[in-house]
């Protein structure tokens, strides 16, 4: 039994959901680990992980309306506003979504159903560089 | 230290909770691991997982009503509509709960609190077949 | 490879957040484990474990207030209501944040983020003796 850690650092543009499928699949596919544990960690507090359809692009933008409906930016609500209008929105998504997931690997890939994929979701609405961590355990 | 894998095959009749703790508790307890780690993955995007008080029925119905209420059925709401008017809310309810479990195994048996029950959350109207996958970890 | 178990007591004395990183982060120092993960475990079905932001401590009122906003006492709403108007929001707050949390472990330290914090959200009125199960494998 060993373990890998790695840390994929990433770009993004604006909020929303951004795949991170690919990139996390080929890290474990270079680990030569047949079966075993993979946890995807999120060091922030504005942006957190989420599992998806990743068939249909629409099915992207439906959950980014959502979130901005059911924890909206609304300056007079919030008593933390120190750091922009969109900052404690985003720490309230954080909240309601991941910011850990793991998922078992099997013969060297990631037991992901058919059309999941895995999202990184950023919730500020200007660039930042993000970061998410990942753990590997098995043989 | 070794792992074991397996696939619980499941049938949902209809949309709401589905307690599999028995079924989970009993394939732990055939592995003959006394101290690990469990996880339950579910590889679809349409039902989810959640730990709910399994004591009193009623716990069960309040959030199944709960979860319809805040991310409703609503056509001309979503962008996604193609798989039904059940589909995209159902992508949101699994994104409001779990689609990975971790549990601590302690003398072969789920630290799991009394009053803890473990379930998976169907939400599409029509019966559906479900998978949740189990890997164990420990010695 | 190894592992260890630990549970941690705690005391709340109301509904809200409650900040454990030291007490967790000190018993991961004293393991002796390089490299591994962490998993926190809530067995309880009305509190539950958030990570957020811990710098400013107007970030912690602003969860407790949505979290009360989203998943009211609202007690003709609920069938179950026998063990108090605070119950079922309780399981329905506990079911939106989260029951377990497993953090990657480096050079003995948690992986966590510069402004993230662990904290044990109470969601029932009264004073509540609380466990957190903590589930250490590594190296």
């Amino acid at each position: 039994m060993r373990q890998a850690l790695h840390r994929l650092e990433l770009s993004t543009e604006r909020r929303g959901l951004f795949e991170i499928t690919p990139q996390v699949s080929r890290w474990v596919g270079g680990q030569k680990i047949g079966s075993g544990l993979l946890t995807l960690f999120c060091p922030h507090t504005s942006a957190s992980l989420l599992i998806q359809e990743n068939a249909d692009p629409k099915v992207r933008a439906d959950p980014e309306t959502f979130f901005e409906t059911i924890a909206p930016e609304a300056p007079g609500r919030y008593r933390h506003g120190a750091e922009g209008a969109d900052d404690m929105p985003a720490h309230l998504r954080t909240a309601l979504t991941q910011t850990q997931l793991s998922i078992p690997v099997e013969s060297g890939a990631l037991a992901l159903g058919t059309w999941q994929g895995l999202y990184l979701f950023e919730h500020r609405r200007t660039p930042h560089r993000r970061t998410v961590v990942l753990h590997l355990l098995g043989e």
